[in-house]
């Protein structure tokens, strides 16, 4: 804990600067700042955090700091000449806390302090009206009692609605003197009724008790909620800002305003912001008039407004940045009661940072570091005509709120199968898939989907995480939801297929029928695009895209990605035209493979063997040889797998022309088997209700064979089973075949005069003899492909390191492996044995939320564990292999922290969703610049 | 490879050692060994595994090789005065190949060498008897087509019946002269038709064929197959041994023995084996004359067998074991041909190497490290009757083999069904049980059964893993057991519920009826305690135990158990008078957990929450407490939880009573929650056929509320899904239970005088907030526990480390435990991406039998991987807390390589199975002894 180390404990406003933060609060510090610099606030000072640590401490004041609090008032008095408690001409001051940290609303404030019933007449002879001098020492009751005594305010709340209804009133400010008499007399009735003591008279007392309050506020509920959940912490303390109080309702001379210096929704050059004539900073929050636009004071007051851009400037100027200023302007003269870096939408952000760079106030690596990575994936996605949406929730058509899934927002008619939007979009509708939640057998029709809804899931769930890969809207996890015969509904409406809907995947709203939306185009990214192309000189990181299919590619190139560090092929096999061929293949594909594993080890005994066993070896392998020939399964095999690389032979030469001269990484099957098979649950229910509803007896024998293949392939952890390089070791001709469509691609290509540069991924190893077994078997293949096309090409095989044991044994694994790419996702779940499909649900939204965990990993790396494995991975691989190249394809690639930490282990490259590629462009540039460091915890 | 250095190429016997094994294989280099120390040996030399090596790589004998082996030969002739190809006194030999490393049968053997058209005679004159030298020649050609000629060598023995049968004769020695010529000439035309040449009349020119082969037969498919499956390396070569031939066969004052110098099945002290008269080698082996015991010699040649038994002596002394002996007798003469550490039963292992200490041959250590530590087992287990089983055999009762699962032999009534199982065995029925696999919710019916067969599934099954955990036999992934209408059949015998039948867990065997067994008494283990005092004397690293109920901490202690290092609790739960309770308990749970969370929460908040702040907190708090009093849920919720802590508090009684003075780690309740409710599966099948059917409404809406709470607790991935830490934080009532329970029974037992040291284990965690987050919580309950059963208690907490990021993060965890347990199962788990309930059928097979893998890691501890992990974790949690104690309770704790890793890094103790205890404490002796090391791949 701190202690007083002899130092002030209260500081004049121009004693004080911005540096001081930590010592005055932010509040304090600032307002000192605008006092060093001449921009004109209300006189006053600032007792020290110190003061209030020591406070929390004792339990008292410290030593001291009261004589200090007197000193310091009896100096406001001096340059105000008046007098705190002097009846007539009265000192007024306000008491507002203000901690080194941002924390909005979460403390307490008194205003008017020092209006007593000695005082008041004095004030209202100021004012020249007793109206609001009345009215300022009801307010000063009423906050005092609430904020220092700790009195419910409802009970000053509905005292003053009483007096308004006695009289027919409806603002406060209507009620007049004889009305405000009697609601001051009620509200001293009311703490004498709470307290058992009547309010104090003296000005000093009430002042002291409110500094004491403003120093406990720092712990209370609100508070700590606040600090809990933004990390901030419990030891810092707040300071105590005192300031002569200024009035903005003293007549038509006199008003109070709050503006931006630039507009914090377009960035534009202009002040922006509200005035109200003739009234205090609470009147304006409360809204009982409609302040006027800042503009119309240049043509009421043209002299307040000169003041207020002169010093609106001078402020920005100063900051070197968009300030949020609130002023009051008392008889003509004009104070700032606060300035503070802008809020601004990404949009506003984004031409800020380039304008302010243009103006010469920033320079290019400052202006990059003033955007918030994250944000700029808004300024690229299609959004709602806000007017039109908000018409549509007032016209009742708010159909379910969830959670924002993947931003973006979509129109189109609501369906609730895959398959049907496969259907439907193939007729040209745009469709909104509904589903309770989806799975990798959904894909086909999330891929042709406008946007996807679910019902349950949060950020992290199967949905969120693949539209935010293909860049389309998602609201998830939207509990109200019901579903019925085919229909949803939620707050009275009812939804059935076709019907049309829509979605905010930015806010999570879903509204009945069609709202207006659109993305921008690429010539309005004008100022995004100039400083992505600062943030490209600046950054060290390569940034390559996860892309799938030709079009993701093309999308990924034009937002900069230097290559393809995750195309899965996976996917392309839930093509509905395609999928027959693949259960098809698994069906027969183990046998098939049994047998060709005899054949082929029998082949390779034979070449080692010595002549004395060849002839009983040479009849086995004869046998052996036959009977693959002769066997249906293999033929079935190897027609299915040769429709297959058809397929992938078009995908891959699709993807590889829209990257002609970028590396593009294939990664080769990697998914559980059994996600290309109808599921298993609805396949037993089936099979039940055929069994026990009479049915045609081969429609129930063909449903049994279906289940019998389905339970052949089921795994009780598939998380954990039979997928990626062990599919390839187990049933090698299925990487045989993907590896002849990305080679034979390649040749077509370079026979095209198109440089392809396919890389070949391997994932899920485990063990360096997965790869020592597979990589020259599949290099042989690749080379005969080549060889058999005319075609010659560089190419090289790689790893996914997704398991533990991989980055574990990386030294071994990078001799066999030219590039290393971090699979973070799998990573993450094997490193904390989470299953990602039901962690958030089950337990990490719970250990988020309460901190057992700081952050949910899936969404940002865990730099302790899941990091740790990689940058022992990033370095006894390089050691062992100078040459060897590290990348990261999950999730992570597109987060800036986690970008952060790849910058840190000294990756070559990131590779994220095409959609994500400006995010880790800006977020590598930052990290080179040492403005986003990595999480830890 | 190696290449040839100028060395010899060939070694009389004389000049070789024991020592010289690497050049001179082992069979060379014990023959030269025998001759060295004066034991009779035949006269001979040795080519060199280099001259092997070296042929190997030119394709053709080395230079000076052919030259160097007639010079030997010819030395030998000097020595029989016989010549080679000498018409009267001809010399015969045998040529031997031998490798460093024993490969026993995969090489090739060409005896007779030197029998010829010209030579035969000679033979015969000397042998006093033509048929024997015509034999002799006939299984010349015989062996030198197959061997040297690579010519099938069915083509002889077809040839060979046929002589046979044309003359009624059923043995190859009742063959007539005449017969013999024939088939010679028959032979002879064999050779020609396969090779088209006649075979050599010349000796050398045979002899130097038969070289080759020799050289050449270390590459057949034999071979390499059985190096590739013992790991032993393919360049080391195989020596060849030429030796005079002996001949047992010339009269009644020869013949052919082998013999053991002490029983290999019980170690007594006695020559052991069978002898011949008037006989070759073969003979014994083709068993065509029943063979005398090795006492009758005693009488029969009184002087051959006082040379016996002196050699025998010389050798067993000279060597330090027991010897396994060929011999034959010539005339008289006693010649040695070969000795070799004789295989023995475990038992006899056990009695030899506590019988050679006290004959002074060994030290006590040298004795414990002469033990195979995984073998003691089998001197626990109950055993069949052999005589009984061979007979039940020979009665056609061979029922079926499957995979030795579990060692043990038990009887029993089939039972198909876990519950039946557990009823039947109520009625005092035997039963075993028989399952197409099993699964943790057949643990009630595997505890009560008496032994277990399954049809499917490997070494590291559920089954397997469980059964060998309670020392119970098994015999699993018998995969041609076929199930149909309640009753199992195989190989024409059906079983249906009751009837008798028999496992051999030891060799996978599965019988008809009842076959008698029985296991040791104590009393009968005096040899194993003996060496097993021994090695507790020897040893570092302290012996745990996992038991779960108090029999098996008694057997455990027994056994010698030090302590209990995992006792699991879920097995409690699942005994079906307690799954009820279980089922309620997770049902209501969740809602009931909320609540009480919620209450805790606000007040929480109360107690840090300032003046201000108060009032509105308590109303909300007494709101929320009101709640929590009125709930239906939680009222149930705590009654289960009452329910389940009076079992929980019996069952932990029970064994810190069983392990008084001695620790018991207890682990709080680790499995996925799903686990104690119906198989989704069978439920889905179930609730389709109740509404196709036309089923009771009521029935049909109690299963779908049953299937709902499947559902919602359902996973996709339950290894890493809810379970353990995670439960114990989001629904902490549970553990709170379970602590309550614990310190429960320790403070009763106190009471009673009983010194109760129950430990604290949590599984699971993955981040050290999960361990903050608790053990303040527990450790207040079990404070609060111990204070109102007025008892006091040292208690510690400590957790698992079997998640990745656990062991990555260790250094933290450290300072919030006071033990680290490795649980290696999960970790194995987690870091190779594997799931053990598949991973064995579905690609892990596949890999140790290709060898991706070097070895099952279930089985025995992954070093490289998994251990690297563990080094860490132990390392750097030692570093930040040198009082943690660290051990191992996943099922390598019993697993001697994986003991000896575990002394290597230095842990305080291995737990494993109770009925491995015995193993780990020899396996952890030889450890400290170095004679075990871990294995590195």
């Amino acid at each position: 804990m701190a202690t007083v180390t002899g130092g002030k404990l209260v500081y004049r406003l121009a004693e004080g600067s911005a540096a001081m933060a930590h010592l005055l609060g932010s509040k304090g510090a600032h307002a000192s700042e605008m006092a060093r610099i001449g921009v004109p606030v209300p006189d006053g000072f600032v007792i020290t955090t110190t003061a209030c640590r020591e406070y929390l401490r004792l339990h008292r004041l410290p030593d001291g700091l009261w004589e200090a609090i007197v000193e310091n008032v009896h100096a406001l008095e001096r340059g105000a000449k008046r007098g705190f408690g002097d009846p007539n001409e009265p000192l007024v001051v306000s008491v507002r806390s203000g901690a080194a940290v941002s924390m909005p609303g979460m403390m307490d404030t008194i205003l008017d302090m020092g209006v007593t019933d000695d005082t008041w007449r004095g004030l209202a002879a100021m004012m020249g009206d007793e109206r609001p001098a009345l009215d300022a020492y009801r307010r000063f009751i009423q906050g005092f009692g609430g904020v220092v005594l700790g009195i419910d305010r409802a009970r000053f709340e509905e005292r003053l609605e009483a007096a308004k209804a006695e009289r027919g009133l409806t603002f406060d400010y209507e009620l007049p003197p004889d009305a405000l008499h009697a609601l001051i007399a009620n509200f001293k009735q009311v703490i004498v009724d709470a307290t058992g003591a009547p309010l104090s008279g003296d000005p000093w007392t009430l002042l002291r008790q409110a500094v004491e309050a403003v120093f406990a506020s720092w712990n209370n509920p609100r508070a700590i909620t606040y600090r809990d959940f933004h990390g901030i912490s419990h030891d810092l303390g707040t300071g105590c800002v005192i300031m002569a109080m200024v009035f903005g309702n003293l007549g038509l001379d006199s008003g109070t305003g709050v503006l931006f210096t630039r507009s914090p929704a377009t960035g534009e050059r202009t002040l922006y912001g509200e005035f109200l004539t003739n009234a205090q900073g609470e009147d304006v929050v409360a809204g009982v008039r409609t302040p006027a636009r800042i503009a119309q004071l240049r043509d009421d007051m043209p002299d307040v407004y000169a003041q207020v851009e002169e010093t609106a400037r001078k402020l920005e100027g100063h900051y070197r940045d968009v300030q949020d200023i609130e002023f009051t302007v008392e008889r003509g003269k004009l104070y700032i009661l606060q300035t503070r870096g802008a809020k601004r939408t990404a949009h506003a952000a984004v031409k800020i940072a380039v304008d302010l760079e243009a103006e010469g106030v920033l320079s290019r690596s400052e202006a990059v570091g003033r955007i918030d990575a994250e944000e700029v994936t808004q300024v690229l996605m299609p959004r709602f005509d806000s007017a039109a949406k908000a018409e549509a929730v007032a016209a009742g058509r708010l159909f379910a709120e969830g959670v924002a899934g993947s931003p973006g927002a979509a129109s189109g008619a609501a369906v609730f199968d895959p398959d049907r939007a496969v259907e439907l979009a193939g007729q040209g509708f745009k469709v909104i898939l509904v589903r309770h939640e989806t799975s990798p057998d959904d894909v086909h029709g999330i891929i042709r989907a406008e946007g996807v809804l679910t019902a349950k899931g949060g950020m992290t769930s199967h949905a969120a995480v693949v539209t935010r890969g293909l860049g389309k809207p998602a609201v998830v996890g939207c509990e109200e939801l019901g579903f019925e015969n085919g229909s949803v509904f939620a707050r009275g409406h009812v939804l059935t297929e076709g019907d049309m809907m829509s979605i905010d995947g930015a806010t999570g709203e879903v509204l009945v029928g069609e709202v207006s939306a659109r993305a921008p185009e690429p010539d309005e990214l004008g100022d995004l695009n100039t400083l992505l192309a600062w943030a490209d000189d600046l950054r060290r990181l390569r940034v390559w895209a996860n892309a799938d299919a030709p079009d993701d590619a093309r999308r990924a190139r034009a937002n900069g990605a230097q290559g393809i560090g995750l195309c899965r092929t996976e996917h392309m096999f839930f093509d509905p035209e395609r999928l027959p061929h693949v259960q098809r293949m698994l069906s027969v594909g183990p046998q098939a493979s049994r047998l060709e594993r005899e054949a082929a080890a029998l082949r390779e005994q034979l070449v080692q063997a010595p002549a004395s066993g060849r002839a009983a070896l040479a009849e086995r392998l004869a046998a052996a040889e036959e009977q693959v020939r002769g066997a249906e399964s293999v033929r079935q095999f190897h027609a299915e797998l040769a429709k297959l690389e058809e397929y992938q032979r078009d995908d891959f030469y699709g993807i590889l022309k829209a990257m002609a001269g970028l590396p593009v990484v294939i990664r080769l099957l990697d998914a559980p088997l059994h996600e290309f098979l109808p599921h298993y649950d609805e396949l037993v229910a089936e099979t039940a209700a055929l069994a026990h509803g009479g049915a045609d007896p081969d429609a129930l024998a063909d449903k049994r064979r279906t289940l019998e293949l389905v339970e052949a392939l089921r795994e009780s952890n598939p998380m954990l089973g039979h997928r990626g390089v062990r599919v390839g070791i187990t049933m090698p001709e299925v990487y045989d075949m993907q590896v002849r469509a990305i080679f034979g691609a390649a040749a077509r290509l370079a026979q095209e005069g198109v440089a392809a540069l396919p890389e070949v991924m391997i994932p899920i190893v485990s063990h360096v003899n997965e790869l020592r077994r597979l990589k020259p078997r599949l290099a042989e293949v690749a080379r005969a492909t080549l060889e058999e096309a005319g075609a010659s090409l560089e190419f090289r095989f790689g790893t996914m390191i997704e398991v533990p044991r991989a980055a574990l044994t990386a030294g071994e694994i990078a001799k066999d492996a030219a590039f290393f790419s971090f699979g973070s996702n799998d990573l993450t779940q094997m490193t904390f044995a989470y299953s990602r499909d039901d962690a958030e649900a089950k337990f990490l939204r719970h250990y988020t939320e309460t901190e057992v965990l700081p952050w949910n990993p899936f969404e940002s790396l865990d730099t302790n564990g899941v990091g740790r494995l990689m940058r022992l991975a990033a370095d006894e691989g390089r050691a062992e292999n100078a040459a060897l190249m590290v990348g990261i394809c999950g999730e992570h690639g597109g987060d800036p922290r986690s970008v952060a930490f790849c910058h840190e282990l000294g990756l070559d490259y990131v590779s994220c969703s095409p959609f994500r590629v400006p995010v880790a462009r800006l977020a590598a540039a930052q990290s080179a610049l040492g403005q986003l460091v990595p999480r830890t915890g």
